[in-house]
């Protein structure tokens, strides 16, 4: 019996995921970094630790529109015992205050301006009343103003060198506002990896193609590359590869020499035309496992060559979809070097019974729900590692061990939330 | 003491979140639809119901590699008494059968192939033998196999005609695979709305400009532009408006010319400089309201001219943001057709006291955690209106309703989930 007789594929071993995760890992290799414009940041990984340059503030900024005042000239102040004092500036945003102020003086001050150094308050315009006497302006204040009043100090928020943004940070709108205040117009992010897709087989029909007996249209290259969008890979669809080992070699290897990983659904179950099983088996890739205990998707396969990784996935849509977030998600992360590459891990109860049991550890889509503050794991009815429909209605993977017991509602259960997560 | 004067901007009746989302939505216009390719739609809006054309699976596919049989053939079949059945046909993948099937006779199949009309069961290939005799492959099976193993029938997942997508729907992975699936291979989504976004004054540094004392950089168009872009909207960032109210007039004329949406930040306060005040007063835009019952953001403003939206957002970073998500972007979804437009509310277990006290009600930036299956909101340390560096933290924003009391631990409160959740 020669290596690639079918039989042979049988004799896998199988590994688990968190095996299978940690084979990977020290594989992936890091992208380079590169600049972007701010304008054009959002949702890219950020590559360099970001410190404040400079104290935030940086001066002594009035939080009201009022007056500037020196709050000891309201010391006994009241309704019966008003202050009167004499406006002497005017400060808008953006402007430096021009007269210094004395005792009895005041200067006029807009929110966000800076305060004068004399100044230890801010006063609200609401709570002044304004005079004019003899050609000058005051305002009549009839309450003592603490010290500090309205007054935003230098620093408040960060100190010239803190750490403000970590490498592998996702820019979002939070992290621009930091970005622009700080002037970093230029953003060093990580090149986004360059990922090949390649199904396998001749039999599917192209998204175009009217529909045939027997056939189905290939719906897990746009999938896939979907999910590599979303992870912040860059997909790039190739034609498939047919069932001729010498050819799909040659277009594996080429696919390797340009670009960063070779991500392919199908022909890696056991059958006569699995294309993909055959390969690995071969020579020139190093397989890393071609069997892992989950379902769906045990028939998950990952090889390296030239230290790129190849991720074979399934063919059946649902086992596609998990494996690739099991799997390419975090290689893609770790690539990006994002801190944690992985579906974060968050616990559910189960909503209602889920009877399935299995020898594997099961990977069910699933929705959330939070009531009266405790989220609550609905898996889907239809859950088979053949099954396309249900993806796109799933928060998240509901992690079920291996049991020969069913699961009852109320138990807790560990939820693997996607990033489509509608919760 | 003319309209424009500060005091009068002071007289403004303060209305609820609610009641101002109320007067917003029913003067949203919707966008048009466009077709994309399939490849770019990931992230936009669907914009017509997307039914089955045919059932799916389209045709009865097998779920396994192994042999399409008749079961009646493996009756009363086991170890003692096995059957040998005739292998008279190979079906790959795309393929149809050839031969059609009598008792006695078996196919060959592959998974995901479609199964013979005249099979009832497909029997795995781990589970059968090869037996060659007389030049004729057999296989021998040693247990009876129930009618339907392995088979997945036509409609399973859909029957033709059934609803599939929604209008309104945010096209991700699963939903692509879905439109692949059944050819959609153009996508009627919905246009992105071209937003329009001015800072006010004269006093903000551009992001490329070195720091000077006294003025910050101009932060906040960009994390506006950034939130749109999250929204599903078109962001352009046009040159500050300046404190001439003749000059402003003209420029927001023009703007509404030209683009779907107005957003503005800044000048919405009471002080001498606040343009956006002074020029929602006036008469060529009607008022929606321009004091809302919120911390922070209660001057958060909008308009409408000749069906156009305006919002006049607060100039201070975080009551910008929390003003953006609380009524642009329902604003942006309700253009895009997105069925539920507000941020998602849920429930939470306050995770730490929450002490100051408000006539209107907080809005506070704050992480989410899941414990046991228990979510927990944490308000951040720094939630004041002018504070920018907790927005990249947050969650969601947590609401805190009028209170002359704190809130302590364990309270239930109600957290509206922010897109960025890194839940």
């Amino acid at each position: 019996m020669d290596k690639h007789s079918p039989k042979d594929k049988f004799r896998r071993k199988a590994i688990s995921v968190a095996e299978a995760q940690a084979k990977i890992l020290p594989l992936v290799g890091r992208t380079e970094a590169e600049y972007v414009p701010l304008y054009e940041a959002q949702g890219r990984i950020l590559a360099e630790q970001i410190t404040a340059p400079h104290p935030y503030p940086h001066f002594r900024r009035s939080g009201m529109d009022g007056f500037a005042i020196l709050s000891s000239d309201t010391a006994d102040c009241s309704a019966d015992h008003p202050v009167l004092l004499e406006v002497v500036d005017e400060i808008a945003c953006g402007a430096l205050p021009r007269v210094p102020l004395a005792p009895g003086k005041v200067a006029r001050i807009m929110t966000g301006a800076k305060v004068p150094d004399e100044a230890d308050a801010v006063v609200m315009f609401e709570m002044t009343e304004t005079v004019t006497q003899h050609g000058k302006v005051f305002i009549r204040l009839i309450r003592e103003i603490e010290k500090g009043k309205n007054i935003t100090n230098v620093g408040l928020e960060l100190a010239a060198g803190d750490p403000i943004l970590a490498p592998g940070r996702n820019i979002g709108p939070g992290e621009i506002s930091v970005l622009a205040t700080f002037g970093v117009h230029r953003v060093p992010v990580m090149k986004r990896p360059r990922i090949a897709i390649f199904s396998t087989g001749s039999e599917l029909l192209s998204i175009e193609e009217p529909l045939q007996d027997g056939r189905i249209r290939n719906s897990n290259t746009y999938m896939l590359a979907s999910q590599i969008k979303e992870a912040g890979g860059e997909p790039y669809i190739l034609e498939a590869i047919k069932d001729d080992l010498v050819t799909a070699q040659r277009r594996v290897q080429e696919a390797f020499d340009e670009y960063d990983m070779l991500v392919t659904t199908g022909g890696v179950s056991v059958g006569d035309f699995d294309i993909m099983a055959d390969l690995v088996s071969d020579g020139d890739l190093e397989m890393l496992f071609n069997k892992v205990m989950m379902r769906p998707g045990s028939v998950t396969t990952a090889a390296v060559m030239d230290g790129k990784l190849l991720f074979a996935l399934s063919g059946n849509p649902g086992a596609c979809f998990v494996g690739f977030e099991l799997f390419v998600r975090p290689a893609i992360g770790g690539m990006l070097g994002v801190p944690q590459p992985f579906l974060t891990e968050i616990t559910a109860e189960l909503g209602r019974p889920y009877r399935k049991i299995n020898s594997f550890t099961r990977y069910v889509r699933g929705r959330l729900e939070v009531r009266e503050g405790k989220l609550f794991a609905y898996p889907a009815e239809l859950d088979e590692s053949n099954v396309m429909i249900t993806i796109k209605d799933s928060d998240g993977l509901i992690v079920i061990p291996p049991s020969t017991e069913g699961r009852e509602p109320g138990e807790l259960v560990t939820v693997l939330r996607l990033p489509g997560c509608l919760l």
